[in-house]
């Protein structure tokens, strides 16, 4: 019967997890839950709905002999992507269903949560490493909703505030940046199967690092500020051939949510408002494109994921002397300024999203699992980019150093940053 | 001064209007009146927002002095295109705009309306001209709101119902198709001036008819599904060269929420939900290239407007015998069939609106209005076609022979349909 | 036997078209004649072969027993539109036909030459109305093929000329613009069936003229310039809500080919190359937007075709005094002043097609030929607004009063124009 | 004075190459040399227009004092995507170029021949290595001007041979796969600087390889059947999900150029027309998505580029036993089968260049040559993966172990094909 200790404290991290998703979309109205801002970004009420499809699916369908959905319908609405569990609701129409309403979804929500309740003592051994996934799972939507709303709630000229903050009153310090060496030749990287990962952080494996240094903190709002005066948008020298052509037809000329109120003076858009920039947070909403240029501006180059891992491979992410890890706390969700990271490396996981120089493609000896838990990762292995750490809306207990996040080159409207690199 | 009796009775067409509204809204939650279903519909909210702007920009902010406005940003949400009343939320984000609420919005429609009360008595007599604008200018959101939110609606796999229906029980009967004489030679059409009607429906002046004939009433859903069977859909012959062109890249084969569920047994989504055709109801929900290749199938052609106008200009249109005007009562919204009209011509009001052969252009000594609400009409006049009569979804006290309505030739998200002629 | 002198006068005009068509493609290479710039256009090899597969199809295939094809692929390379005639090659795709190379589509040529003049004394009577329509359809074509290599050559940045010109040395001179009064009340329009007409141009019907004016001669580029400089493009109160929308995604700021020079020094691409503008000939390549907006600026508005028609009725096309005609001698291919022009209304043939406000649609009475050749016309009616009059690119003989050009609002490749109009 | 026996070499190679550039045009018309089929592609008459360019500007220009430009707007016209050498014709519009003619753009290869034959012996050492980029840099616009000549032809209905061949006597015979254990643990890959290498080959640098195994010989058209016959392009499971969305939304059912002539019987387009595809020779024409789909289906995966390094140190590229190399004979151009050759991995070199499962990123330490040469190749890597070998189409001489070529995904105009690999 595996279901001794840490099974119990696997239903305690269950109540915990789905009683933080419900604590962040507190304050938001059923057609706040509903809209989609663009095609990358999913409906509050989809992502709430969507774990739990995902919960009812895999764990009651699965397990639970006699189970009776919610909803028969729901399947086809709140599947994401997985092929193998049948047709689904188009990605770009999410945001036209109007009905189920906000408070339906909770409701489909809770009638979950009290079958999981009533049938965790029974569910088999096998059912738990699903059950583990589960909790990551939610986790990962728990951050996507955040950014999703943060994009929404941009695109309103009224640019209203999730949750009231303390931008204003805050002053931010500067933190000089250093070069710190790191480890040189064979090296070992990936999660070596001892606790959860999902499926792409491993197999651990050898890989060979030249001699380089990183950062010893990201890059930061004012630096970057230092980028455009050098009209760093306007010179196709520091960028990558896609990114130029990006920059060029999209019009970019500064991170995502920011706007020049006055000549050289930037606010940008947080889940409280239009703010003042905090000059020495860590830059964010930016694209690997822009990453990339910025470091080709600045004589560097981004880390590779590997020289990333291994020199967080010692660190404890979840306790993040300053920021991160907010998302069970009550404070604001935006990345902070360095002072009282005491780390040679500072900032490396709740702060931003590092991209890394690396593609996104499978470890040696990786192997999709099979049936429908296997579209989980692999089959999103190519165009794509690795980021690492965690930022300020990654949820506490869902950083590790062998985590291996992922996006296309262009988007941004993620909480990531970076942090420069060079070969010694 | 000309605020008699006349004007009471504009206060009293006020408060009738703007709670009929209301009326058409209620059940629809936050959600429903937030989200934009295309670009060519607009969200609930922004119609019951956007009338209003109109009402608070022409009567109170241009008549009353120390007017102070509701909130100074809805003028750039809820403009819809006056270029002269300056920038504007740019159409296809309308959905976007989850804040103000649907609650709020209702407020503010209650704010213009107290100001609006306080003010009547003292408007000045050019400002009654405006207002009567503004009281058919409602209308007619009235009934693009009620078309955009079934468009919504038909979006959702659950097929939701804004209002519960009688659609199943009650059976249909067929009223024969007879041909019935036009007028010939020199007639007049247009507006004479006297009373209310749109700038584009004037002056009103001659024109030459040819010998002719229009239909009894309107093509039926029978008729439509012989025009299917014989393959309509797949013959170019019959299609206008943009029409095919649109056909093929849409894949279109039916008329739009027409869903084939079992081979040659059509239903189709109506605002109680989906339900089989009536059979002897009008067919709806067609664009233009659809009714002229069914004219063209038929050995028949669309009328010309003046054909049409010069045929109604004896009806009354507020009382059809059988449907329409049916948004001052509680009936369903949906074009029903004809035995109860003894008229010559059946259902010229009230049913479908029906597609003319005529192109949307100025008649002859058309100008128009200087200032913004010029920009009410004349600037549309490319590219579309009249539209005559009025639909199942048309306020009682909207219609008239000289009317003209236009959309685009693919158009087919209101209540469209189509009434053969030829000529003898 | 139908085929007495009328018919030795048709093949005599044959020989005169087909050699006109291959003297205006003197001098191009076989890549000029096998590339194609824009979907509107034609590369001029697929003009030759087409004309040549319409007499081929329809004369020698339809009339004479045992005609073996030159080629049998052409049928599908070269019919353009006619459904009935069997699949085609896609219209965007034309340009990627290297082969036939331009010599083999000329031998192509020859032949259908040959076998024309073998069969011709023994044609069936019918067949003489189909052979008409075949020398006119040459005659438009030699327009397209005209205006579709001035396209091509415009994209090249090296600005080639297809011939050299006279535009430097010639000094042009300014008319006065007067208005000329029209008819008023009952007039006849349309081609009364003597003589060759397009389908379209019929039936012969009553229209009612109210009372207006026409202005003596097109606008001419001087004044436009007036219209650019007094921020004709940048404000939309003078547009069409679709043209307003057309120049802003367009970047429109011109007619088409024009370059500014210097500051307010405009030079245009003619067939021989970049010149300075005529200041005083008609200005050309505009869209009907440009051509509205143009009007409503200078406060008047443009003809319909029945005002057009009617002010034309009198005239000789074939003998404009100045400029027009131009294809059957060696001079320059554009618009020219008008100081020799002594008739009232100067220039109404030959110069530019001029812009009506008339949408194409059917005249009263109006049924399409059955069979491929009934696609000629009938089924482009949608969408499009009828130019009245004729080019400098038209060929002798192919203009007439009647003659009803039609394009889309937005295009302006054609040797376009407009003509005021007022209300009296 | 570096121009000792070496330089003699280059020279002797200079004359080599630019006269197999036009050997390869023989029988092109000027048409066929001008038209661009698609955006990847570019026209004949670009390629050696823009070799052309690269020699004038990068030799002549920058080292010959008073060299005068043949035309100096064909910098503007024939400028590849070198940001630093100023603004350039947009690439989508290269086939609109039909003047300069094939003629005048072989008369500027002997212009600047002659200019380069007359300079060689006085040119400074450092020009010298440029010398050798740009023979480099012609051979590798050799192979795209045949791969974008076919894809020309294959759009054409006639299908047109640029060659005749000998497809259809040719008899192919089966050479069983078998599997080749690689090296394992650390070793060495990347060019060490002996000889030509592009920048992005280096520098040489260790890496780790898991045990794994190489397939003996490329998946041939027989092996592609049954994957295609198996549902292959049905099934999303095999499928990476960007590839997946590619499938669907192109509708691809099959590699390019292929055609089902009768039910599971294919015929294939080649540079000598429409053929019977040949069972045994190496799949060719193929996307990375559908590489990564076939090795899926197959239980397999690609081999990532150190893995297929390591396997081709030690061979010799040029001496391919049986195809491969061809470009400097006169037989065809296509993949042939394996049975000549006696390696224990077949058909490494001068078949079909392989994909591999590595994303195109730089090497440790990789840093861009300063000034517009330094675009060659680091501006590029992102989005685009690495090919290895070498195909049928390229040039004898320009192969080696170390060279990376790199597609994007869903690109399959190259001779693109796969060799699976496996862990051990």
């Amino acid at each position: 019967m595996g279901t001794g200790p840490i099974a119990v404290t696997l239903l305690d991290r269950y109540r915990a997890v789905r009683s933080l998703t419900e604590a962040l979309v507190y304050g938001l109205s059923d057609a706040d839950a509903t809209v989609q801002s663009m095609e990358d970004t999913s409906p509050t009420k989809w992502h709430l709905a969507h774990v739990t499809w995902f919960w009812e699916t895999f764990i009651l369908r699965d397990n639970v002999p006699g189970y009776d959905p919610f909803n028969n319908q729901y399947a086809f609405l709140f599947n994401s992507y997985y092929e193998a569990e049948g047709p689904r609701h188009a990605r770009p129409k999410r945001g036209l269903i109007t009905r189920p309403s906000l408070e339906w979804v909770i409701r489909y929500r809770h009638f979950v949560d009290e079958h999981i309740e009533a049938a965790f003592e029974s569910l088999p051994p096998e059912a738990l490493v699903l059950f583990e996934l589960g909790l990551n799972h939610e986790q990962q939507h728990q951050e996507l909703l955040l950014t999703d709303i943060k994009h929404l709630f941009a695109q309103n000229p009224l640019k209203p505030e999730l949750w009231p903050g303390d931008s204003d009153r805050y002053t931010s310090s500067e933190t000089p940046m250093e070069w710190v060496r790191g480890r040189e030749g064979v090296v070992q990287i990936g999660h070596d199967g001892q606790g959860f990962a999902f499926d792409c952080e491993g197999p651990r494996h050898d890989v060979v690092l030249t001699p380089h240094a990183l950062a010893s903190r990201p890059v930061t709002n004012a630096e970057w500020i230092e980028f455009i005066a050098d009209g760093g948008y306007q010179k196709p020298e520091y960028w990558l051939s896609d990114g130029w052509a990006w920059v060029q037809q999209e019009s970019i000329i500064a991170p995502l949510y920011w706007e020049e109120v006055r000549p050289g003076r930037w606010w940008s858009f947080q889940l409280n408002g239009m703010h003042p920039l905090d000059a020495h947070a860590p830059v964010t909403h930016i694209s690997l494109y822009e990453a990339d240029a910025y470091a080709c501006w600045a004589g560097c180059r981004l880390p590779t994921e590997a020289e990333w891992e291994s020199a967080a491979q010692d660190m404890a992410p979840d306790n993040p002397p300053n920021g991160g890890g907010l998302l069970s706390s009550d404070g604001m969700v935006r990345p902070y300024d360095a002072p009282y990271d005491t780390a040679a490396l500072k900032q490396m996981f709740g702060s931003v999203w590092e991209w890394t120089g690396s593609a996104y493609r499978p470890y040696p000896g990786f192997r999709a699992a099979p049936g429908a838990v296997g579209e989980y990762n692999g089959k999103f292995m190519s165009g794509q980019f690795v980021l690492r750490g965690g930022s300020c809306a990654t949820p506490r207990g869902h950083m590790r150093s062998t985590y291996r996040n992922f996006f296309y080159p262009h988007q941004r409207w993620q909480f990531t940053g970076l942090r420069l690199a060079r070969d010694c």
